[in-house]
């Protein structure tokens, strides 16, 4: 059994409905006290207005999102997000590889180069004292948006790397794995879990990105996987995260109310 | 370098605009000796009408779809599905487990139900002197139409099952995983390669069923992927499945010539 203290709200969830400034107002009003949230709705309200109002409040930032993705004009931006996630004393920088160059089709190069890549990212966020976290995504998503699509590569990634990177686990992109359970497991073994992200695999699911269900609304068994990451160690918040058209077109108090009620009933 | 000998077209690529008839008209004009079938298709214009046009032409049958899904009322055809493929000389048989049951979020549970239930379908095509084919799909098909979406575990599968079984690898399912080449290796030193299985991801991918590419038009390695599976051992032609509204908006005619096309420029 949860508390609303266990529940982090990722800003994604209404920032078609919400700036930050709304967004903070409506966690605040629901006493949700961790948030996560992204670099260009910081610029959208101004980081003069929205870091003292968090500060003020004692919101605390769980995910920065992002590095990324990998190419010239994001990687220039790499320190200014870094400088600014520890301004709001993110615990975490989510790492965002982006997909495939026009082109490039040789994977087993561009994984390296991508891993290559992340591994100076950590360097540079290390001397940031921030900690980046890897998020693999859905193989879907793999090409378009990621160069990596699996739990284990994750973790093969993080062991190679040492210390500084983390991984965050979103139940979308990884319920259907049959690796799950075990790599779920290593991850929490070398203590590297640092997120939990929650919504739902809908049927059907009608577009790539933007059709994420509700927690409960769908087919993932989710308090099993709540119970795999927490046998695994993790005592961290669970993150609403839902990138849906569906849920864009609604209230945002309602989506709140929504997500944080199934949050808990479900877990 | 292929020739269209090499070439085998799957009926799904254009099933919406040529019924089987025309179909096998369209392969015969092109020189096309290998095709891949579809009960449906066959219950759409007759056994009667077809089967003696198929034989008197000499077209071969690699693929007959399909076992399943895994429901009572597909699992009572299996007798009737098993006996005419065997009346048509299919090389093998596609099995196709469905996906979630409406309710069940066991996954564990539900794997190993599907499995026991492929082993009794193994069973049973032994006796009509027919192989079976696990086509691993995509992970975004995974609860909707399958249960089996990597090649690993289809190759765990079959090690567990021996005889009587193989693997269809299809580029669109499996192109992302980074053990794919690992996996190919696997499946062809075992000799349990039956099929091999081309199209293209677009970028964006607009839909998770019916949007696959013409090889060519997407971002898949499809030469390399042929290698691997040509240096696995796969002697078998490369088979053309194309699911795609946009494709299946087009003459047949074109969809053909632009598939040889490509193949014979592509592999």
């Amino acid at each position: 059994m949860i508390t609303i203290t266990d529940i982090a709200i990722n800003h994604a969830t209404i920032r078609k409905q919400a700036d930050m400034t709304r967004f903070i107002e409506l966690c605040v009003e629901r006493d949700i006290k961790t948030i996560s949230i992204w670099g260009d709705e910081v610029d959208r309200v101004g980081e003069r207005t929205v870091l003292p109002v968090l500060q003020e409040i004692g919101l605390r930032v769980l995910g920065y999102n992002r590095l990324g993705p990998f190419e010239p004009k994001f990687l220039d931006r790499t320190r200014m997000e870094l400088e600014r996630a520890a301004r709001f004393g993110a615990d975490h920088v989510m790492v965002f590889t982006g997909g495939i160059p026009g082109g490039q089709r040789d994977l087993a190069t561009l994984r390296r180069q991508h891993e290559d890549c992340i591994g100076k990212l950590r360097d540079e966020a290390a001397s940031f004292g921030v900690t980046l976290a890897l998020e693999p995504l859905h193989p879907m998503l793999f090409g378009d948006r990621t160069t990596l699509a699996s739990l284990s590569r994750a973790n093969d990634l993080c062991d190679a790397l040492g210390e500084g990177v983390g991984i965050v686990i979103d139940v979308h992109h990884v319920w259907w794995d049959e690796r799950l359970e075990a790599e779920v497991a290593r991850a929490g073994a070398a203590r590297r879990i640092v997120g939990f992200h929650v919504n739902d695999w809908l049927l059907p699911t009608k577009h790539l990105l933007r059709d994420r269900g509700m927690m409960g609304d769908g087919i993932i068994d989710l308090a099993a996987i709540e119970r795999m990451v927490r046998r695994a160690g993790y005592g961290g918040p669970i993150e609403v995260e839902i990138f849906s058209d569906d849920w864009d077109s609604r209230a945002p108090e309602t989506v709140l109310d929504i997500a944080i009620e199934r949050c808990l009933a479900i877990f």
